[in-house]
């Protein structure tokens, strides 16, 4: 840390991904972290560059993702807030504003992510679901759904629901819980880990998706799991259904926050 | 009736009102019955015009807007709502159709209009609630609005709460129920009644949020509705807030509907 900074500050934001081409920066398109990055500089007179729990892909939404930056100069977290709030447009908010430890990493201190996946299940389509949901016309049941989660939480190698594999880090990942909710006409599917591979959330749900539609039984996902292998999964869903819903962090790396969408669980 | 209809269908609508000049037809302006009976050639090959339950304003969204219309060729139902579905923009939707007796009028067999106005209530703006909801920072009690609705439900001369007098109907109007729910940060006010003024939804709101502001009584609103004078009440709150929600008629009026919203209470 150098020693004219005056803290390191994490952002809570939320993001409508319709019209951004992901959430990392680029040199032309329009990111949400370019967006951010311009809207700190407007408001501290400084370059400052963020750092995220994560990226999003091109369409994906956020409704809890953090960030994390280190400033020289100081403002009360409230002005922060309100002045990005002035600043950023529409479709990006900052939700939380907290001052945190120096040893805070939007990335590394990461306990737990927590997607969410909308699922609109309606014979006809709706216009408040363009790009918020993805439309499943014919009926899935929603314990068919958790049925199929419940054989994917714990620990186990993934390498059949992941993109492209990066050498680094390997294929086996942690789910800590799974769950499905009904709200009228809606299902909202929810997966929480430690850390997801490359599309994982997507390509599980297009899988049972697909295994709903072929009237297959819920442990089919076992042996796909096993075959550690792309193409014995189903299709990936598209992103504008998933939601990076919250982050979690310890709680003693957070001094204070503005009120709004807490960094950990009380 | 001409000998030559096949016979009069009655259509429920969504549509999110933001890209739209209002539901009515005008020569220039994109609208829903524009969009609707553009489709409706397409997929009838003859000119149709279509009946409303009411005009909504610019910006102002439905969830069960209902049309009637006669045609002289005759499809199944189901062809009907996926046909349409397949040539409307993705800012409408076809979510019921029905086939309906000759006596059965869109905007003169209504039982009643079911309208809601979303609120959303949280110190910082959200990316998913811009054009869906109105965004009201300041804390505000469910109960107060429930209070307040509660002064207005029965017939009262709503003079105080329209935005232009016209002559034929007078101002008296009927308010059947009001109800408000809080789901999260979002409060969900309902009001429904046989018949609105114009503009009666989105005052009444802006008159509840102006009294809130200015901490009075929910009393305060039987002074306003008895001075009979739109200057008396508070502005008009926006638009995009509004929904009109479900529009009810006589269950003998509808022989036969595709599955989807029905359009009475069972």
């Amino acid at each position: 840390m150098a020693g004219n900074i005056a803290g390191r500050i994490a952002l809570t934001l939320q993001y409508d991904g319709t019209a951004f081409s992901g959430y990392q920066i680029q040199n032309r398109d329009r990111t949400v972290q370019g967006e951010l990055e311009r809207a700190l500089e407007i408001l501290f007179r400084e370059k400052i560059r963020v750092t995220a729990s994560g990226r999003t892909d091109t369409g994906v939404h956020a409704l809890g993702q953090v960030v994390h930056f280190d400033v020289k100069s100081k403002l009360p977290l409230e002005r922060i807030a309100i002045g990005l709030n002035g600043i950023l447009p529409k479709d990006v908010s900052v939700v939380n504003v907290c001052n945190v430890k120096d040893d805070f990493h939007a990335r590394f201190s990461v306990i737990s992510r927590h997607y969410l996946f909308k699922l609109y299940n309606f014979p006809f389509r709706s216009p408040f679901m363009m790009y918020r949901a993805l439309w499943v016309p014919e009926k899935i049941d929603s314990h068919f759904i958790r049925e199929v989660l419940a054989h994917l939480e714990g620990e186990h190698d993934f390498r059949s629901f992941c993109k492209a594999i990066s050498a680094d880090n390997g294929t086996v990942r942690r789910i800590l819980a799974t769950s499905v909710e009904e709200e009228e006409d809606t299902l909202a599917v929810r997966i929480k880990g430690t850390a997801f591979l490359h599309n994982m959330i997507r390509i599980i749900i297009g899988t049972i998706l697909e295994m709903n539609r072929k009237g297959q039984k819920p442990d089919i996902i076992m042996d796909i799991l096993q075959r550690r292998n792309r193409d014995s999964a189903g299709p990936t869903a598209p992103p504008y259904g998933l939601y990076l819903e919250k982050v979690e962090y310890p709680e003693h790396l957070v001094v204070d926050c503005v009120k709004g969408i807490p960094l950990f669980t009380p």
